[in-house]
């Protein structure tokens, strides 16, 4: 049996797909088939999309599963009626939010997603230039602005943890490579010396790396386990020697790390 | 009066602030100053959380609202304890679900942000390492490999899109700058006649343009008003000449931007 989640918005779709995957991954996996409908923000595509979800229910033979994040009254209502599971994060929420806060909800659809509020959205795009600029030791200027500069060997999650930060949190983060063919990783680059209450390192099973670079350069000596060994153990070394807070990415996703190194500093997180 | 709004979670926070920042977004705002608790996932944390959480009420003078993402039933139990406007993620929708998919939920902590399937994961790492090789025009190798290729003029808004897609959707999105200094824009550049099928144009109002660029280079031919009033011309008739779906990115956030354009294109997200 195929059963089909429809992540329903009069938005982007982010927030409906966000939260839906956070309550779908709470079960074990089956066979779901996931759809985002995006821009549902009139009674007529509210009901073209209530037909394709009663159609598709007809197709699977079972009725699907529906999320909603709506605010227009009118869609809601029409969307409320498919044939289907639906769970409605708004109305759900909004009617004891409006009591406890005094006041009356202003049912704008899209808001969290779009540019609500111009500074702090060019602020993080300025942060996603900054990690851009200064990602893999580029450029070593303006690292005076940075909030924080990921150190580590290659392929550890330095370039998309930069990105994720400056993206989701508005964070200006920077990473610079360890590596040891300039020979001596026995003390900090004399770049990296005056920064170094912005340091954060990564780390990772060697094995792992071994695996990751070696789809990329395959056979080489970066590639190899030996020098994968070698570089890890001498990084984590450095890292315990100048006291530099760290954390081994193995295992974890972007999602992860960032937040683990947001909260091992105290650094503030903009949500946006 | 100053009042605190605390996002909660046993994982990342991360959709915690999700569905905060959604419900939040549709009260015009107030003073609220946000603090994300990430990582709770012990009943000693959960009792310092909810001390931190009544302390802020006592200091603010009012209850904070609290947004919480646990599913750890004794977690759940300690955080609900405490003084404040209490909105409870999990709990209000799983024993519904359970109902509905007729199973019980593995109440595993953090399950939406970690590397719950690898596969999938890495995917995701990789469309981020095509879009940052494939970064405006630096290699137009692999563009085969491409499931959209962004085109517009400098400052539109490409590579934060082209990021944004493979971070949030796996989408391996290249970028490619179309400039006048090399005279003629009245024919697409030929290294991307073959790519039509998966070209896609971002323009912008040549006022905001004007404004960006001169942040960057001031004073400059390339920043000029005049500049970009001709640029935008010209790339829109392109546009038009050759029937490329396009779309004006001036007043869209990232996530507005690279919803619409997997929509337009009838493109497939995955949603991690």
């Amino acid at each position: 049996m195929r059963r089909t989640v429809f992540f329903v918005s009069d938005g982007t779709g982010i927030t409906s797909e966000t939260l839906g995957h956070a309550l779908m991954t709470q079960f074990e996996k089956t066979s779901y088939r996931q759809r985002t409908l995006p821009f549902v923000d009139s009674p007529e595509k509210a009901r073209s999309t209530v037909e394709i979800i009663n159609e598709t229910g007809r197709e699977d033979g079972v009725r699907p599963i529906v999320f909603v994040t709506s605010v227009n009254p009118t869609c809601q209502k029409i969307l409320l009626g498919c044939q289907a599971f639906v769970t409605d994060f708004f109305s759900t929420f909004i009617p004891d939010m409006e009591n406890e806060l005094a006041v009356s909800s202003t049912q704008s659809r899209g808001r969290s997603h779009a540019i609500a509020d111009g500074r702090s959205y060019y602020f993080r795009i300025d942060a996603v230039n900054f990690a851009l600029q200064h990602d893999d030791g580029a450029s070593i200027h303006h690292y005076e602005d940075a909030d924080l500069i990921l150190i580590g060997v290659s392929r550890s999650g330095k370039t998309p943890t930069c990105l994720y930060l400056a993206m989701q949190f508005g964070v200006r983060a920077a990473n610079y490579p360890l590596t040891s063919e300039d020979g001596d990783m026995s003390a900090l680059p004399t770049t990296l010396r005056r920064y170094r209450d912005r340091l954060y390192g990564l780390t990772s099973l060697p094995e792992r790396l071994h695996q990751i670079r070696s789809e990329r350069r395959p056979g080489s000596v970066y590639a190899s386990l030996k020098q994968c060994r070698l570089e890890v153990r001498e990084v984590e070394a450095l890292f315990r020697l100048e006291r530099i807070m760290a954390l081994n990415s193995t295992y974890m996703s972007v999602e992860e790390i960032a937040s683990r190194i947001l909260h091992d500093r105290g650094m503030e997180r903009h949500s946006f």
